[in-house]
């Protein structure tokens, strides 16, 4: 490129190199440390592609029940973050909430990460597994309802719930929570991972990176697709209204949420699982309008879009606003969920920034003016 | 470019296009939308910079008068944002605690900002009007003393010290401080404010955006040097330490801080602004040690330099620092005052981004594996 010619956005330009995730849109899959989605998601708990990702291989079997350990272990809230979060204003999004908490735990944990490439936040996972009660709690008090504590004897996705509603989750749906949470753990470069990396290129905590990242997710053109699928559904309502929903929608250019992806040019391999827990939820529970909504869309729509010649997919938000509402899920806590599942991602990033560290400070073109005479202030007009 | 080949940390890449500021590394001169710094910092105050950042174009007297009086009327601090700053832990850093704030202050605001490119952040100040109260609250509560409520019949630096010391600053104090303000308020793409912008550019809010962009400058790569020069000068001691120091220094390949910049080949005009408010200052309090210490430094060094043909001089953290003391400020608020400044810095990007947005996705140059067979657990060595 020139010197005054630039990608917006930085589109298809390399910020850096990764051994953490790839994908591949072209055959529709995704690997983390160059294991597929499919095979995480069918063999592993949340806590072990945790693992993975901070350690880049496997655990062992010991490695994975002291891991589990720690990451249990570092899940219960003090009472200072609980005061702190009772106190937040009750109109904010809890993702406000979750961006100013990451920072405020960082300073009750023992291990206080060390300010330098080399810090210690393997050890202390606090804002990695402390997210989830946080969320949990903001939504409680909320509500008007206690701190529920954490259970060390559930995963990652089941303590959540249990968190949430202060019932035991069914076993199916704290697996099925626990495999949601791995199937967002990490997605490459974003906007949020990427404002991860620029933080963490300074050399600024891991907290003070994530909760940027934090701030990033919460930006309604990143975070948030699932929540709009499910208000399209509820604006749908009906069977018979999926089709004449979607004509009205293509004559007015309306986005459709949840179908297509900048990357996949085949089906998003996040989808067909997703789909698998939705359907496995809806029979649990006799629930399946949002199902057959959300499949009749699919349907519709593809349609409508190969007869232009643009063979299009659902993407992971199309199907996990509906499976994590019959988890008991309000929609308000989707992106939140997000958070919960990306953090881990998060961190991958930031540790691997900084093992190989240059702070990030691209160009500006500058457009503007120089040289303009100083008017005195009484004279402007 | 090529496919696989990328500058790392951006270095030289454009990342979009700016009127906002233009650094003239060549001729060492500063603008802000066209105004020169010197012209800047001999003329204005900081909440006119203030308004010029915001807005693009210098304020009339009517105008200046009413931003003015909203800036003033948002600086004090409601009972729980005291209270959180109060709970926050106290052996934290004051900019960890300023990046968590400037989103629990969001929800308390009057006029929340809307979560769209044409947000009311022009309207609602406070994420630049209260950095000084949060600043000086936490310093006070930490040494067991009161908060202070703002003045507004003084400067938005002069108000900093009564807010920091409780004592009405001398006015010619009050006024160097808020010149220092202007001297920190914009300088380009630069790490915190590269983060600012891709927070931005998902079209999260202002107030997380600028608390992301506080992760980052919380960086030691970023922000912190001038704390690091005051820590050299402690070191160095006295004047005839200077040469043997440096020449310890050069043998032992440690960097001088304060030294050269990346983008100025002459010298940095913040410095000479800074240099000229030290030399008033140190004279007025009779305590020229540091000055003296830092010139003697400046002068070895570029002797040094050029004795190796690279020509080099002091920046503006050079003398920031020493000015700093003897406003009575403590070096570890040094890095939270650039953020009081950069502050209406941040917010001018992120209102600039917004109104021709693409949001930040680059990509990355994978490295790592594919398709590697899935270990059963129990297999694993």
């Amino acid at each position: 490129m020139s010197d005054t010619t630039y990608a917006k956005g930085l589109e298809g330009v390399i910020a850096g190199e990764s051994r953490i995730c790839k994908v591949d849109g072209e055959q529709g899959r995704l690997y983390y440390f160059g294991y597929r989605i499919k095979d995480l998601a069918a063999n592993a708990t949340f806590e072990e592609v945790t693992y993975l990702l901070l350690y880049g291989e496997l655990p062992t079997v010991d490695q994975l029940i002291d891991f589990s350990d720690r990451m249990r272990k570092s899940r219960d809230l003090s009472p200072p973050i609980l005061q702190m979060i009772k106190a937040f204003p009750r109109e904010s999004h809890p993702m406000e909430l979750l961006q100013s908490t990451i920072n405020f735990l960082s300073g009750y944990i023992d291990h206080k990460i060390e300010h330098s490439p080399t810090c210690n936040c393997r050890q202390t996972l606090h804002q990695i597994a402390q997210i989830p009660g946080v969320v949990a709690a903001f939504y409680r008090f909320k509500n008007g309802l206690d701190y529920i504590p954490p259970r060390d004897d559930l995963s990652h996705g089941a303590n959540f719930l249990w968190q949430l509603k202060g019932e035991e989750p069914d076993p199916e749906d704290g697996k099925i929570m626990d495999k949601c949470l791995i199937l967002h753990a990490e997605h490459s470069f974003n906007a949020s991972t990427f404002t991860a990396r620029v933080v963490a290129s300074t050399l600024s905590t891991c907290y003070c990176s994530i909760s940027a990242a934090i701030g990033s997710l919460f930006g309604s053109l990143h975070g948030g697709a699932n929540e709009k699928v499910m208000a399209m559904v509820e604006d749908i309502d009906t069977m018979d209204n999926v089709r004449p929903w979607l004509e009205t929608a293509l004559e007015e250019k309306r986005k459709v949420m949840g179908m297509g992806h900048r990357v996949y040019k085949a089906k998003d391999p996040r989808a067909i699982i997703m789909e698998d827990f939705l359907r496995t939820l809806s029979r649990k529970y006799g629930e399946t309008r949002n199902l057959d909504i959300l499949k009749e869309v699919e349907k519709v729509f593809r349609e409508k879009m190969e007869e232009k010649g643009k063979p299009i997919y659902p993407n992971v938000d199309f199907f996990s606003g509906a499976v994590y509402s019959l988890l008991g899920i309000p929609s308000n806590l989707f992106t939140p969920v997000f958070a919960i599942a990306r953090a881990s991602g998060w961190l991958s990033h930031i540790l691997e920034q900084r093992s190989d560290n240059r702070i990030f400070r691209p160009k500006a073109l500058y457009t503007g003016d120089v040289e303009l005479p100083w008017p005195v202030l009484e004279e402007r007009s």
